[in-house]
This record gives structure tokens, sequence and C-alpha cells, in this order.
């Protein structure tokens, strides 16, 4: 019998999954389990999408160009510039997912065995697409207790070697948040052209930004057009994940060129994802508003419950949504498990993300927890109520 | 300006996209191009599985299960079973088309440097892939004079060494058409057990069989179970390719679940595309038959004609949409090419795929045009008395 390969056995596993046969039993037992713990939001997806859908006029589903259907890469050329970032249509590839942008992306710029800096916690699945790109993912730890902002740039500093290709950053961000300013990434800037590195700057959360806060982009830092890569998808965007339709963008021609032949490789992108994605550019500016308001007041709800909870520590992060809050646990994978097998709370009870498993640097995030708040107000109330009385029974309480 | 990655570097352009800016530009001095070069047939998709998509009344589209729809994959297992193949829905994994499930099964199969074994002329993608995951193809070469019948096994006997891991056999066969018979399945089954391989077995145009042959799947062959990895897709098989929906189909466990890893790294498939493809199964046997009964038509018109002209050859295969002809040129790129850029017949050129893009030794394949038969016979019969005129014509026939 032939054995697995190194790279597959050392692929990891998801952290997240690994409670869903945990919850699955919950659910067969008749408990009620509120998914706070993956990024699956509740929001309705455009209907101007699914109608283009539902009237498709099509009679062969054939192949799109290996770049996207150049009407829809001029859409986006669109619509980033009504978010201020000027590229043209010839800068944007259409990929499969943000999944595929960032594997693409990797692949095109660094070798086996060159590594990335991504301040920790970070998107696990990053480790996935590194260990598939045979890169190293080198983590710089930020804190809590500042919100998760940017460590000092001495940090970075200090990682860089000469292997070192790239810095990866996701802004707003997954898992923490929070929102990087315009001066934190003018001090990535720096650092970047100082020591010639590229940017991956994943914004796929770029729509939700609260607090009268805007979001800058990497895109819009100066001198760096050879440097910055952008990672987009319309998962988030529209409520749209299983379109399975994303973006790389860069003013790097020799990267986008690149870059293309891995796209060719694949022949092309999903049509029906495509042409939803297309039809979602017209998206009117009210549905966003909306989302965000919704959003807005589901972080308030869950942050300030958190922090009215004894012992627990929730930053308030102004992006995204998620959070992650520290509790007084031993061990988060354990409670996760926990509260899904052992506790319930008026017939239910809670699932979420231990947020060991975004970090890289081993022991760390072990009493912290993600918290996605992609469900109504009602559910995520009953849902921290839940919480609350199970940090009270949880046996492996700190404090 | 930090530079591109030397895998990226590497990456092959593909060998008929090279032609594109060549077929852009006839097109616009007015001319009719016959695009035999791609294998995106005209035939329509199942109204069945449009009509699905017509009628979808979710309202967000979600991510789907990593593995697939269960429903879709319990379909796949009854698909399979009407083909032949026993396998069960924990043994299927939908991937995002044939092109992921390769890259899937390659990383949890091989590691970077060890070796695939593949015969050629070869589909030219496998190269990409095999570029991405750091894997070596050692080609086999098929010879036209024998219809492309699987080399002889010494041959691969010789071209394995210590770090052969797999053969991989794409059946019936993309470029060629030919359609491996199960004496020679059998005989790489004796190979693949005594050398501990895995054996990949391409086999997306099972359905295009003609001349009463049947199809013999590599998952039948006996005791194989942990080395058979089975590549599908709906694309051809109901003409969806741009639903970017496959398969990768094992019975062995392990690998299953290694496959998995890389598939929930990316999230989930494209949900659009499997909708679309679990209605697709419902499609009438009837339709298969009358494409069938179209594509040999087509194939005998193609054959016959080209075997007419003085000084080509053209085997006559029993599968898929493809053929290949010996021509009498001396460089199959520039006369493509030509045919392109100097050539017409009362307003008509023809567009093909130069055979020597599809062998990995330098040098093969010169003399050689890929064929896909996808255009109507009308649309053949021009294209062929086009090709009949410029075979005469051109600077560089041989004989």
């Amino acid at each position: 019998m032939p054995d697995i390969s190194d790279r597959g056995k050392s692929m990891p596993e998801s952290p997240i999954r690994k409670l869903v046969p945990y919850a699955e039993a919950a659910k067969a037992r008749g408990l009620e389990v509120y998914h706070l713990n993956i990024g699956q939001p509740d929001i309705e997806s455009p209907k101007i999408a699914l109608d283009k859908i539902r009237n498709l006029s099509d009679k062969v589903i054939e192949y799109s160009h290996s770049a996207g259907n150049e009407s829809y890469r001029r859409g986006l050329a669109d619509y980033y510039h009504s978010v201020g970032i000027e590229v043209s249509y010839e800068q944007i590839l259409v990929t499969t997912a943000g999944s595929e942008a960032i594997i693409f992306g990797l692949m095109s710029c660094l070798n086996p065995g060159d590594e990335v800096i991504i301040p920790e916690p970070f998107y696990t699945n990053y480790n996935g697409f590194a260990t598939m790109s045979g890169v190293k993912v080198t983590p710089i730890t930020a804190q809590i207790d500042d919100g998760f902002s940017l460590p000092n740039i001495d940090e970075f500093e200090k990682a860089i070697n000469v292997r070192t290709k790239a810095i990866m950053l996701c802004n707003p961000n997954n898992p923490t948040g929070y929102l990087y300013s315009q001066d934190e990434l003018e001090s990535l800037r720096e650092l970047v052209i100082k020591h010639d590195l590229y940017l991956f700057a994943d914004e796929v959360y770029r729509e939700f930004c609260y607090d009268g806060k805007e979001h800058f982009s990497a895109m819009n830092l100066k001198d760096l057009d050879e440097h910055v890569v952008l990672i987009d998808s319309v998962s988030k965007r529209y409520s749209m994940c299983g379109a399975r339709v994303g973006t790389i963008v860069s003013r790097n021609k020799k990267l986008m060129s690149t870059v293309l032949k891995y796209a060719q490789a694949r022949l092309s992108p999903p049509s029906f994802g495509q042409i939803a994605a297309e039809a979602a550019l017209a998206t009117p500016a009210s549905y966003f508003s909306e989302v965000r308001e919704e959003y807005l007041i589901r972080r308030d709800l869950v942050v300030e419950t958190l922090n009215k909870m004894e012992g627990v520590f929730c930053p308030n992060p102004s992006g995204a949504f998620y959070v992650i809050a520290r509790l007084p646990i031993d061990d988060c994978d354990k409670f996760c498990q926990w509260l899904l097998e052992d506790f319930s709370h008026e017939g239910k009870t809670v699932m979420m993300a231990p947020a060991s498993g975004f970090y890289a640097t081993e022991g760390l995030g072990k009493n912290e927890v993600r918290i996605a708040y992609v469900l109504n107000t009602d559910s995520l109330r009953l849902a921290m109520e839940a919480l609350e009385v199970a940090l009270k029974e949880y046996p492996g309480r700190t404090n």
C-alpha cells in the first residue's frame, strides 16, 4: 500500500472543523447549537445577483477566460474606483475565491522554503496554503491587550532574513476584527521597500468598517505598485460564500502575467459565480449601510455583554464580524468541546472557534475564543446568556 | 522590485493559448476562424441542470461542505453504480473541476521531487499541475503509428526509480482520443502492485466511447483499492465546462482523509455548479446516445477526410472528441500560426493545437496537430476543406 506524502501528512487539520462531530452529536441529542464558530453570515445575498442567475438564458455553460470574464473585470475596476482604488481591468484576475488568489500569489512570489511574515492570531487556512506552496509562515504576535493592533515594526524587522519574501496582512482582520490604520500600513510600507518584499493585503472584509473609521487599502500606499498583491472575494461582501469568486489584483505586470499561467493551468474560474458576482456589482449602497448597521448592533451587543461577564475581556474592534475574547478558562479547545459535549442551558449551547488555532506560536491563545457575530440579535443574546452560564459551570475555570 | 519566484518562472505557458492573439488578429481582419483547438463542446448542457439553476429559491449562497454537498455525493455514488463502478459517498470528494482533483491528488500522494509517469502525448495542463506541486513528469512515448495505444510495459518498468510514486492515465485519452482496453489496464495493474505505486485515472471522457467499445474503469481493477485515484468532472459529460465541478474518488481511506484537509483549506467547491451538477444526474440516457451519435458522425468525417489528404495520417480513435493527425509539415507551431497569420480560403481559416505541446520529450510531435471535433458537421467540412488547401500552399510542406 503506497504511503501518503509527507506534505499531505503535514497539512494542518482545520481547528474549527475538529469540533463539527461534537456539534452534530449535540444536535442529535436535541440541543440547539448557536454557530458562532464560522464566518458564514446569515445576511441575504443581493437579490439582483440571484435574479441574474434565475434569468440565465445560456444554453451551454462554457469556460470563461482564464483571467475571468472581461466584462466582469471591467466592472470590478469600476467597483475598485468607487472605493478609492485605481486599477485597470488588466490588473485584475478573477480567481476561485480568495483561497485560490492566495495560492496563486504565494506560488508566483515565493519559492518552496521562502518565508512570509504574518501577524498572529491569523486566519488558520493561511497555514494550509503555506503548506501547499511549501512556504514557511513566520508569526509576529499581536496582543489582545492592545486590541490586536499592528505589532511594533521592530518585531517584523527582527524576523526578516534572507528567505523572507513577503508580509501578509488581513485588513480588517479575521480573526480579530481589528482595522489597521493608515499609519500602521505606512510603517509596513517602509519595511517592505527597505527589504524589497511583497505585501499581501487580504481585504475581503473591506465593506465592514464601523465607528466612522474608513478602510485604507494597501493599494493606496505610495510607490508600492510592484510590491502590493491585493486578495479579494465576493464571499463576505455580498454574503455569497458559495459562489467561490475572488480576485487577485496587482499593478506588478510581471506578477500578473505569472499568475495568469497558474490561472490558465486550471482553465477558468466558476461561470455561474462570475455571472452572479458581476450582477452584484450593481448592489445599491443601501444594502451595505443596512448590513453595516446590523453588524454594528451585533458587535456592540456581543462586546458589551462579554465585558460584563466576570473575568472576561473583549477588545472592541472596528471591522469585519469577529471578535476574540479572553475567557477565565484553562484551555479553549477543551472548553469549546465541553460546551458541545457536556453543557446545555435551557436546551441550548454555543459553538465557538478556539483561538489557539489562530496562533502559529505553540501555547498562545489558550484562553481565547473567536466569536463570529453572524446571527441575529435574539440568537446572539441567548448565545451570550448560555456562554455566561457555561463559564460559571465549566470545571476548568481559572479565576 | 521583488522578483518572481523560480517556480512562477518555470510554470509552463499554455501552448494553445499562445496562438490566441493570432486568432484574434485574424478575426479582426474579417476572417472566419474554425476553432478546433480546444475542448469546448458546442453541445448544449442538459436542460434539467440549467432549469434547476433558474428555479433556485436560496436566499443566501452559502459555503457547502468542504467535501461537497452530501446529497450530491450520494447521487454521484448512484451515478458511478450506473456505470459499473461501486463506491460509497464517503469515497467521493467534490472538487473545483478535474484540475483541483489532480492538484489535491498529486499533493496528497507525492512529495516535491517525486515522479509521476505519464504516457505522452498528454494533456498539457498536467505540466502546470506538476510544477505547482513540485512533481517531475516522466513521459513514456506512445506512437501515432500504433494509434497511440499503451506503450510497452517494459518502457514503464525502465522509467521507474526510487522517486517514482505514481502513473497517470487519461482514458479515453485527451489529446489522442485513444480508448485503453481492459488488457492494457491489467498490464498497468501488475506494475502498480509490483512497485507499490498510485494509479491516477483521469476518466472525464468516460461517456464518449464509440465503435461498440465499452469503457473499462481503473476503479474496477482487482485489489487496487489502495492504489487507484479516480479523477472526474462534469465539464465534458454534461458540456458544463464553466460549472467547475469535478470529483476525486478513491477507496483508500487514508488518502481521502488527506485530500479532505486540502479541501477544508479552500473551504468548499462552487455551490451553483454543484446544484446544476446534482440536477444533471437525472439527465436521460437519450442525451448521451444523441451526443455520442453526433460525435461519431463528426469523428468519421474528420478522420476520413484527413486520411484522404495527401501525406496526412490520422488514427481512428474510439473515445473522447479529439484526434491527433500527422501532417506533411516542417513544424506544427509554425504551421498553426501561419494558418492564422498568412492563410485564408474563401474567407476562412482553421485554428488547431500544435501537438508539440502535448509531448514532454523535446522535438516530438513537430509534424502533428490535435483536432477537437467540437463543431457541427457543416463547419467541420469547411474547416477540413480549408486545411486541405492550406497544406498545399504552406511553404513549409515537407513532401
